[in-house]
């Protein structure tokens, strides 16, 4: 199944006492692999004097196998739901061929207005189009 | 429904562009959590010099609203599941009256040999009874 | 000498596969106790909507021993050199009667507008006159 | 003058609410560098099951320009002193042609045995030559 791929080394500070990488950190490997995403979709997810934002509206890492420092990954991203106020992403994090966990994020999109409560907005069409794009690569013929 | 009690207060390094708490940090409060009701039950999730450990299974978590720079908050913790290898607490979120969010961290026992898979052990009844001692005080009478 | 205490718990996820504290903590550490300086003099170093901020110039830090899982610590502020667009802090970190370790952080203040440079303004006398207060109590007589 | 140059990009959990890198993501970034010059060397700084570390003795940094979200930038290293028992790098942070900061950090090399205080060691020879080796390549002829 196509999907964009985001590759990264465990770095020292993302380890703790136990040895392994601290299960916090997966939750920033699937956000940094959505930015990449985004990049190669042509997109950023904050562009500077922006006045909305994608807040997350849930995120869940299933733990298969840990890492250990200086081990080499992978994130494979793939959009698997879309509604008119939120999108999820699936993430699977891979070391060469071994399965290391798998996991979700929901984002909504937001206008914020400086001592207002975010409120939530229609997805734009154009970015989902953008995103599944570059997380789905037309097959080869 | 009674629960233990974590109090915390929302640091500057926890925030974003966006001006918020980052998403990854509540998955730090509840672990910060956990191991506060680890030791108001007497105990300490990691002993120096030990060869158990008690890595995730999952992690999971739902945001309502968001956290700003110095904001004081509560993570409540209770013990929702308990299995032969595996324990699982809920987490609440709350600024003061305010529901922020919720959240769920599973957890496994294993031995740690160097060089080797880690090892999945059943669960002590002790450090059971003592945790949920712990997050759920005896009616008053 | 006096000084003001800010107390703190080492937390899991600061810890690193030494099993010690990874050393970028102890700047999160000068930075906590920075803040509560600010808000033990009635201050808020960063209120919403407020178009300054206060940049770091310098920060330098010497380790003398580490700190482990569940240590409680305590870091002391005292403001060391005030000129007229840079305000020095020295903390020390201690763990009970023995010394960890000790550090400085230098800042400006800076006026933001979106999409210019930082610019720096002259320290508020009022400012520097309430964090001296906080962080150097009046001898008892 | 020759370096040892690691290439990064700014992730969105390094910011904060001032819109611009968070200080302490600094001497993370050091440490990258560190570690990259250390496998470009054909060495690790920390092999599993090794008895022996490398502890910070200092670190410091000097801002001079701020880092954003999606910035590339670069941090060359050097090795600036060998003594008998501690090993200093200096950091350059630039993105591209724009200098963003400088720093150092010191380590030293002990040897760790459980429940005993760290034990500073010599140097080995041979790693320092082969680190000065891979931050200084020789010039072309």
């Amino acid at each position: 199944m196509p999907a964009f791929a985001y590759r990264r080394r465990v770095q020292f500070a993302e380890t703790d006492l136990a040895g392994i990488v601290h299960f916090t950190c997966f939750f920033r490997y699937m956000e940094e692999a959505e930015h990449a995403l985004w990049r190669a979709a042509g997109l950023s997810i904050a562009k500077a004097g922006e006045t909305t934002g994608w807040p997350r509206l849930a995120a869940a890492f299933d733990f298969q196998a840990p890492l250990r420092f200086e081990d080499e990954f992978a994130v494979l991203v793939r959009i698997t739901n879309v509604s008119q106020r939120s999108l999820q992403y699936e993430f699977t994090v891979m070391k060469e061929e071994q399965m290391i966990g798998r996991g979700t994020l929901t984002t909504a999109l937001v206008s914020k207005t400086p001592g207002e409560p975010m409120k939530a907005l229609d997805l734009p069409d154009d970015v989902i189009a953008r995103l599944r794009s570059a997380s789905e690569p037309p097959a080869e013929v």
